[in-house]
């Protein structure tokens, strides 16, 4: 049905297979930072209007593959599909982030959510079959969502927040209604993920970027339990292949002995923890994804090659590391930086794969 | 010279000796959670007329110990005092945080540079002691700084930060004139500090609250370095006392055991980070302080005291645990949940040193 894929490198680094160099690519690396990326907007209008048309989605997730020698796509869309699935009415105003039209704040609010038909998220599966068949087996690609507890972040504060007050309060006031919230994300996440293998997503990525922010028994409780059970209602094999889940969590590095344990393929870092302790701790159950601060690319290019080379070294020699930013790339990167950085991963990586 | 101390137990809690309890203090315990604070700040006109205002000052410091029995006091000023006094030109706009004139990009701005002159913030040090004798001994007096890399974040962007853009540039970009920057915070905070114990502050703490946005590497050369040059500057005994220092950083639970290692009494803890297991990893060489999270108090009493009795149950039973939040306390808080957090660590806390 599909293209045969001709760079598998991505796919075998995430289940620790052989490979010859380190795989890359980077969070948001479809984005501002693109000049062709802004035009596309440009001519789309809104950011949902691009996110929500196949065609404008499949041509900006092709960009940044046009341009640097990534090893994977990822699906351009956002990670806030599914709550706006749910009718909570998401907007985004310019300049600023996402927001809610609706507030789930009480048990009123919660007694109204469910599980989304998704035929509501049909254009999201739509760009993954698009995407997918315009790669033409270039490199696999990755689908996305939100982590439930992410999610419930967005459907309580109602947009991003400085202190998480509102979602902490109802998560220390009312934790049933907490409970309520994850468990019908969690399976709206899974359907969501499950349908974009179906439409051809190759590998998928769950977002935990708030998980961060909690306390270590409430990131236990809340989000952690919840993304495993995505992941336990993950088909992982399609078409005889295995389709490797990755779970990324912002500031937790911490936790990733725990993480590790959920049923992950590979465990995402942001750049706070150094890829050889993290290595040391869980490499030898997961694959590791990351994890080069965002703003060194605003360093010269020598100056990223050198962070760049340091972070393999960190990892070391052998397989089971996907390199990639700790963060989405900045708007403000210079192109040309990025170009530096793929460069210096694939050139020394190959180096330290045929030592 | 000054007023016999009659509650000793946070001060014997930082150097690991034995108290009847666990002593407790908050993170901006003087602040606009209090009707209280509010009038004088109301009469002082702006944040910085209170902070420059002796009465003021020390009217506000006292204010939360009439309302609980907190184990300590810590200065009311602002971490960025320093580089005001530098010449930078700090400034807080209403419902907006604080702004310096002159940010420090390139190395002309590096050039003109220097420790400033201790008598340009001789308001704070009258203020210490001016709040010393106004305790009349009832408990200890906090001085604070920021730390040199927090200072220097703040000396750079101009303001607070989402991404760090600026700061994180001219560490990746020209390390020499970051190392230039944090040499001179590092011997003005250490002066700073010093000049605070001399006028009767009995503990200090450095804030270095924006280490955690740092990559590993990066936050043990451009942070941690500098706060163990302040530290190895201070003058740790006073009138025959020991003067204990006490480090937080947030964010830094993965460095523990590195922050454990420059010196410091005690390190301080956010909310991240299970108690116990900070026992277990650095708990034999300092004293830790920590780290209810500040949204915790939006539960309703009950589970703010049941919140509390798991933090100290995950200490455990011994001594060297300061009780705190792992950040500073929301405007927002309702008084009465710290009236029953403070109840509940006191009285639990008592029980667990008893068995």
């Amino acid at each position: 049905m599909w293209p045969t894929l001709q760079n598998d490198t991505f796919l075998r680094a995430c289940l620790r297979q052989p490979t010859d160099y380190t795989p890359i690519w980077l969070m948001r690396q479809a984005g501002r930072y693109l000049p062709e990326y802004k035009a596309t907007r440009a001519r789309a209008g809104s950011f949902m209007g691009l996110a929500t048309n196949v065609d404008f989605a499949t041509e900006v997730t092709l960009q940044p593959l046009e341009r640097f020698p990534l090893d994977a796509a990822i699906l351009f869309s956002d990670i806030l599909t599914v709550p706006d699935a749910m009718g909570l009415g998401l907007s985004f105003a310019e300049g600023e982030g996402p927001r809610f039209a609706t507030k789930v704040r009480d048990e009123a609010a919660v007694d109204k959510l469910a599980v989304p038909d998704m035929a509501k998220l049909r254009y999201v599966f739509d760009a993954v079959s698009s995407i997918r068949k315009a790669l033409d087996g270039r490199v696999p690609l990755i689908g996305f969502s939100g982590s439930p507890w992410t999610l419930a972040c967005y459907m309580v504060e109602g947009a991003g927040s400085d202190d998480y007050r509102a979602v902490k309060t109802l998560m220390y006031a009312r934790p049933d209604l907490m409970h309520r919230i994850l468990a019908i994300n969690a399976d709206a996440v899974a359907a969501y993920l499950n349908a974009q293998i179906d439409a051809g997503a190759q590998a998928v990525m769950v977002f935990d970027s708030w998980g961060g922010v909690l306390a270590d028994a409430a990131f236990r409780t809340f989000s952690l339990a919840y993304t495993q059970r995505v992941l336990a209602r993950l088909q992982r094999e399609k078409d005889g292949q295995r389709v490797p889940a990755i779970v990324f969590t912002k500031g937790g590095g911490q936790w990733l002995e725990a993480i590790a344990d959920i049923g992950a393929d590979v465990v995402g870092l942001d750049w706070t923890t150094d890829l050889g302790a993290a290595r040391r701790r869980v490499g030898d159950r997961v694959a590791l994804q990351g994890n080069l601060d965002p703003m060194a690319l605003f360093g010269p290019p020598q100056a990223v090659q050198a962070e760049a080379i340091a972070a393999l070294d960190s990892f070391g020699r052998g397989d089971g590391h996907i390199f990639n930013l700790g963060h989405g790339i900045s708007q403000f990167t210079p192109p040309e930086h990025v170009a530096a950085l793929v460069e210096a991963v694939h050139s020394h990586s190959r180096r330290l794969h045929q030592m």
